[in-house]
């Protein structure tokens, strides 16, 4: 056990490749080729649009709950089933107020108004015609995770419960270019954003985070954005909760005020115990979980596994992933598999030996402006649990001797 | 005129905005709600797995040409209806060889024999427990652009032309782990990868090379490998021609000597003039392609457009791309649009003024090694025009006076 550098099993990096090769690869002389079906004749020709493979059984989870019908309704990204850091467009989480609108590019525009010199509206192909930036950033609902602030651990799967998160390629219009040719007035502060929805849902943007990252966005992992993300064109806010990002934009109103509008109001604020509300809490903070592994799976042999998560902070990037299986006695810090970028996903792993022991697996961020993901008592202290968003309290799997994974909190 | 930077209407990537708004904003006052569909009624509810707009209409052109049939065929990226770096995996270029094995991952293993100190066999399975890496990378057919190198220019899209390039996060195990576990002997030189398809296609590569970057992918923009792409498991060589990244890999068999396999002797060598032909020309060289405006393409109207593409090589890290909108009389540095990454796609951009000029665009890449894009015609001498593959001549796209986009030689 001299490789092993905290409790529980985790393991060095260096001495990984021992413990991994007496683990799961059996050394004995074996026949070469397939022998079959799939050698014994041509398969299916070239597709114009592609899809996974029925083995590797791919779906989003649909959350329910939503009193208003299944269109205000979610569907999360099964975390336990990806890896990297890209989540592809068809597995993206949605969260929709009044389903998706199939929106005609050609009739859809996007106006400028309110304090600003000029009254501008764009279509679809003139918004093409201008300069784009393109940014790989993550995406999390407010709401992402917030059942693990109820009193008892559902047992759910890493997706199901923290998949309201998902990591894209985003390139759009910087929205200073479009600002910067409307003439915003000197004394505004916010502008008010409007979908094309049904429900019209509209937010406020303090002005100097618009005039800074936020963008029009218009494709997303190299394809124009699907319905379900606001085709054709969605305000992208970096690092910000995701309904601020709002889908199928049709109008930027420039003023002096937020407009407080039903969706910063009556919702997507955090309920205090003492019976305040916190509003515009934009920034989503920084945050982990381990996918894999993860509730719900099975361990199916004893031996090495890799502890594969990510990590993200809506401050900058990740600085650092701690890991622990002893339910935080002792953490160890695991290697980055991608490169940590700002306001984006990043893969972390580490190895673990499991021999058949009890185990609670936890992982822990802390992001380049020095802050550290809280406890799950710590994440929910001075809240009402009746209504809070923007949790981000460690996710803990606890692992049976039998090797059963689950939600459970410590 | 002041802000044009070079010949034919390229501009300062300051004189962007003002250029940009008086093309194609027009400020008037409007009514700011939508009154169209959408806005009146639910949308449709969320999905387990999504799919594009139907106004978008995405999908790969199907290449023919070939005489054994759809199943040895390829598909190509819609390169002129993408923006960013990432290809969609349902528009990633396909080249099939005996078209798609549907494989059962619980019946798949990879083989690694030869000479090896233990030949080593591991499931699907198994090596999802191996530790991962993460990186984006491009994928190129070594014979992508090759109908540029035909004596005349064929009217065809930036896609069809250009195509047989995407970009993807591949996430997969690095080989030398498994290769340091099956103790490769001394004297060995190459790895002799086969896939599991009915072509058996069997590729040769350097033992340097496979135990520095190269993996066994796993997965694909962060979703486990598409069928067309090689599910369960593929071989993954950045930086080379796309078919030595042996989809569906079955074996690796370690020897002193290159296969000399079908498709690397009788296919995919590179014929020259003087009737010898050059083998294992496996790095794909620095390259670029102007996406928009681009073959096929009619400007609607005058003024400024972004000429927007795509820049890579199989050496390092594109260093700088530059412009020219008057057919290579003179040039300026185009602006990237995303962050270069060494054997990863790069998206760049240039502004440019069209008042109705004839106009020949191109775009010239320069890596980090210091290698220029060729013309075509360098790119084509000393090469037997019969069939030699890794062309990587400038495109040019000529613009007529009535704002049509067609692909011309210079």
């Amino acid at each position: 056990m001299q490789d092993q550098i905290a409790g529980g099993g985790i393991l060095h990096r260096r001495s990984l490749l021992k413990a991994a090769g007496a683990g799961v690869a059996a050394g004995f002389l074996v026949p070469v080729r397939a022998t079959e079906d799939w050698m014994t004749h041509a398969g299916e020709v070239q597709s114009e649009y592609g899809s996974p493979s029925k083995f590797a059984r791919l779906k989003r989870e649909q959350i329910g709950g939503h009193t208003f019908g299944p269109e205000a309704g979610s569907s999360s990204s099964p975390l336990q089933d990806l890896n990297g850091t890209i989540t592809p467009n068809s597995l993206h989480f949605e969260r929709h107020h009044s389903g998706i609108p199939a929106i005609d590019p050609s009739k859809h525009k996007l106006t400028i108004f309110g304090d600003v010199a000029r009254t501008l509206q764009f279509n679809y192909e003139d918004l093409l015609s201008y300069p784009m930036e393109t940014h790989l950033y993550f995406l999390e609902c407010s709401g992402n995770s917030r059942r693990n602030s109820l009193a008892r651990p559902l047992d759910l799967s890493a997706g199901s419960l923290n998949g309201l998160l998902s990591g894209s390629e985003w390139t759009g219009v910087p929205l200073h270019y479009l600002l910067d040719e409307a003439g915003v007035k000197n004394e505004s502060r916010w502008i008010i954003a409007e979908g094309a929805d049904a429900a019209g849902l509209t937010r406020s943007v303090p002005i100097k985070m618009a005039l800074d990252n936020v963008m029009v966005a218009l494709y997303q992992n190299g394809e124009p954005l699907r319905p379900a993300q606001g085709y054709p064109m969605r305000l992208f806010v970096p690092g910000c909760e995701g309904n601020i990002s709002v889908k199928w934009l049709q109008s930027l109103k420039v003023q002096k005020t937020p407009g407080y509008t039903r969706d910063e109001t009556a919702k997507y604020t955090d309920l205090l115990e003492n019976g305040k509300a916190k509003m515009f809490s934009l920034k989503m903070g920084v945050k982990s979980v381990i996918t894999s592994p993860s509730g719900k799976m099975q361990l199916r042999r004893k031996g090495v596994y890799e502890i594969s998560g990510l990590a993200w902070s809506g401050n900058g990037a990740v600085r650092a992933v701690e890991v622990s299986a002893d339910g935080g006695k002792s953490w160890a810090e695991a290697i980055f598999q991608s490169e940590p970028r700002p306001l984006a996903l990043t893969r972390f792993r580490i190895p673990w030996r499991w021999h058949g022991q009890k185990a609670v697996l936890q992982s822990r961020a802390t992001d380049d402006k020095g802050n550290v993901q809280p406890s799950r008592d710590s994440a929910i202290a001075g809240y009402s649990l009746a209504g809070f968003y923007h949790y981000n309290g460690m996710q803990s799997w606890g692992v049976s001797e039998q090797g059963m994974v689950k939600n459970v909190f410590v």
